[in-house]
């Protein structure tokens, strides 16, 4: 018959042990190692809460400093590996394996520990794929989260940056699991209850408030004339001939040229309340003209945006926000939105190949995709129709009976010819496949796919790899639009021109676009002090992005 | 500037019109009309809670009952049509719009009033498909949903069947609107908080408890010894072949005389704890067996089933259960599960046509697929690896470089050749396209495309997809499994047996399977009875499966 409830039995009995430790669920930050050493058995799956903004930064610093001799061989399970704490429990032997989505600066400390055998790597996942297994084979024993405040029960108040805590909680503190938050105050009563305290075992107050870093602010101060192009031809060339509606764009300076030539260029081409009206999307700054001017209806966002609160709070129509007034942010359910309720994901990458597969990773960085992989995949669970996505699926339809047509996600990667030090973006193979190779990955680090991307969007035109009968008209689609790169200068040029009679390339002039006319004097802000004057003074940028 | 409190204000303004009939938050069962016509105006979207199993039929009753002269054209975003009151509400016009994802009962309903213009369909939505819609362009003004239990604060427990209440709660409460709960009891505290009261607007304290169906339970005796066979097929060819440990089960009879088979014929090959370990699946009593012996690790549900109440809370350390130790499911978060965290999917249909497309609508019905479509679709975003889906990758890959080889899920359909009535299972052509011709579709109701699907089993053998090289071989490898249907007497003879002699077609001799040992002594459980042996009386069937 077994033994139906060790697993339980062992919970309670590691709560029983940290609560000495503990006043109810309150532990001073001074105790934060022992809590966690009491709490923690040698071999758990912990996540200790990086995401892809918020850190529990308190709780890292305590898990690194727990004693190996006690705590050892934990199994990561955690999205963001960005603090150094995040590896240094790798070296120490506290920490044996994990398994992530995202590393922002730790990418390349990641490859040499790979490397050098430090680290057992399970997989870089995307992120609602990680929170997928939580769920099934990589359940927590023990989370260890971030939120603004709690009250003396454990009800926990997130703020803005609610992010993955709610999935994080539900996985551990439903299965058998310890659930440790920090905060940065104890409260009476919390603004909102982002997470009710029957799911919270222990309240730790930390020494200073969590760690957030501004991910998604792009100043515009730093847009050239190329990206204004390339958005220019995306706006006419994609966004306006699909109509395309629901979408999440990347986070790099071509999608925000973008948003902040909806008001200019797009009010131009008539086409407000046409595109980009329902976004899932991060409160990026340099949307503010866009929603100002009233081509946003609603914004679901992943996390927040440092800076961004105040005006989030006055614009209760467009974000989802609680009765405190806070947003609420939902990584697991943004990402959702973004796979099976957009019809487009536009993005940047490094390089690109001739099939058209494309990657961040370069030969020293294990970086992980975060969400891209997600979005940037065509749903074939998908069963709603919408203007743009049977385009797209009449257009990709070479064979077969057009009454099973279905529609396709529009994939579109936004990116210059070369790259920042002129690095070519095209190339004839990934640098993620040498990787692979040398760290012995049992799965290349591709970001996407190349049977997922339908359009490439360069200086030179718009590739739509769509209309691609095969492979050879794929490549010399994707040739054609490369620019001087090698890569560019190796196509046929009889294909191209044919491709382009076709118009599966279209140049910016097939578009009635003028190269010359892509001037900065057409993003509706021109500096981060521009957005704060469009939000009204609501915009309060970190100290960083300020200049004057 | 524009107005951005619009949504904000007209909130406050329903809730407060609401509270003259109710005391604070309560709402007595005889004043639900009045509440709703208070807080509801003509052409919202209303998410009237009808999930897969549990009903807010209280809030269905009053809705229906409310006068069409002040309620009218809304648009109701729903998962499940399964009361006729869901469907009454488009007779009066009380609504006009319809977005959802499944429907029993009410599926022949549904095409009627299509076919005669009294609703005006959005689309059939795959679950995840729809909630992730709740947050881009389908989020509800009101939401009208069911719980256990609430306190006077509002704070809800769900009871067993959480399914998707925390996501219909978070899009609306979060996007100004309004939440009505109704629950059996209001209570001084509730077991345990399902939903925070802050995100809880209304609760009416029912007339009766809401109804909740026992969709999942299938009783042992009616299981055939076809049936049998096609288990112990899909055991050995695809079970062990592939090592599949996370999985989803269909709700048909083949795979319950699967979960029936691994403690007796699973032992034997000596497959427990290879293969069946970690499940996204409703729970299954015909589960219960291989739970008792030791199969079954861990298991998390979309919702609950009948009469399971007291077994999961005696197996806290398999199923996903609460401090309060009743079952915590979440029809969102085991979707995604579905999707990403399981290496196979294994379902059946009612037809299937000579590429592999697949479904279970006839000409008369518009039933909805649930979960099939998001579960059984190799999902492009995956990066993570496992044996079962590196070695169906690499079956299935064909052309291209093998660096860039990726997995792919097993899709398996597990059909009889002739279903009920003797209706053949495999078509030239599938009646969904004709009931979409008919009803004017913009897309046929396909449960789940050819190029998702990896394997068809039938009694006859195992069709594996992957291994087909062209459309030729793939429609001669269906035909070739299909039995003494028109479509596999069709079937080219010489083509067939090379196809066997690739194993691309594995008959049960090619398996090691004799026919005659497909016998019903092999199930662990030949009744319900049993079953409730099984767990040791902790199983409480419904009284209709009851016959002792």
């Amino acid at each position: 018959m077994g033994e139906w409830r060790g697993e339980r039995q062992a919970r309670d009995a590691r709560i029983a042990a940290g609560r000495a430790h503990a006043d109810g669920k309150i532990v001073p930050a001074a105790a934060v190692v022992d809590l966690l050493e009491a709490i923690l058995r040698p071999g758990d799956r912990v996540c200790l809460e990086g995401d892809n903004q918020k850190q529990a930064d308190c709780l890292a610093r305590g898990l690194s400093a727990c004693d190996p001799e006690k705590i050892h061989d934990l199994h990561m399970v955690q999205s963001g590996i960005v603090l150094p704490e995040h590896l240094d429990v790798f070296e120490t032997g506290i920490a044996k394996r994990l398994d992530y989505s995202y590393s922002g600066p730790q990418g390349a400390r990641i490859a040499k520990m790979l490397y050098g055998g430090q680290i057992e790597l399970g997989a870089v996942h995307t992120y609602l794929e990680l929170f997928a297994r939580y769920f099934v084979d990589l359940t927590p024993n023990v989370a260890l989260i971030a939120g603004v405040s709690a009250d003396r029960d454990g009800n926990l108040y997130t703020g803005p940056n609610t992010e993955d805590t709610p999935t994080v909680v539900e996985a551990t503190a439903f299965k058998n699991g310890v659930v440790v938050a920090q905060v940065n105050e104890i409260v009476d009563t919390v603004p909102r209850v982002d997470i009710p305290g029957d799911r919270i075992d222990f309240v730790v107050e930390a020494d200073k408030p969590f760690y957030v870093e501004p991910l998604f602010t792009r100043d515009p101060a730093a847009m050239t004339e190329t990206q204004i192009l390339i958005a220019m031809m995306a706006i006419k060339g994609i966004y306006a001939e699909y109509g395309i509606k629901r979408l999440n764009h990347g986070i790099g300076f071509g999608t925000a040229a973008i948003e902040l030539l909806l008001p200019t260029y797009g009010e131009k081409l008539g086409l407000k309340g046409q595109i980009a009206t329902h976004w899932a999307l991060n409160p990026h700054p340099t949307l503010i003209p866009a929603i100002e001017s009233g081509w946003v209806k609603q914004v679901h966002c992943f996390g927040s945006e440092v800076g961004m609160d105040r005006y989030i709070r006055e614009r209760p129509d467009i974000f989802f926000t609680g009765a405190d007034g806070s947003l609420r942010s939902n990584r697991a359910f943004c990402q959702t939105a973004g796979l099976y309720a957009c019809d487009m994901f536009i993005g940047a990458t490094l390089q690109i190949d001739l099939m058209g597969h494309s990657s961040t990773i370069t030969q020293s960085r294990v970086a992980g995709f975060g969400g891209a992989p997600n979005m940037g995949s065509d749903p074939h669970g998908r069963r709603h129709h919408s203007h743009a996505w049977m385009k797209a699926g009449r257009e990709g339809q070479i064979v077969g009976d057009p009454a099973l047509m279905r529609g396709r996600k529009l994939v579109v990667q936004l990116v210059e010819t070369f790259g920042d030090k002129l690095v070519p973006t095209f190339v004839e193979k990934l640098d993620a496949l040498e990787l692979a190779r040398k760290i012995g990955l049992e799965l290349a680090p591709v970001m996407i796919y190349a049977d997922d991307v339908t359009h490439i969007v360069t200086e030179e035109g718009i590739a739509n790899l769509l209309l691609c009968r095969d492979a050879d008209e794929r490549e010399q689609a994707i040739r054609g639009v490369a620019g001087y790169t090698a890569v560019g200068r190796g196509r046929d040029r009889a294909k191209v021109e044919a491709l382009r009679a076709r118009g599966v390339i279209r140049r910016p002039e097939d578009l009635g676009i003028e190269p010359l006319d892509a001037d900065r004097a057409l993003l509706a802000a021109k500096s981060i002090k521009d957005l704060v004057h469009w939000s009204g003074g609501l915009y309060e940028p970190p100290a960083r992005f300020r200049n004057w």
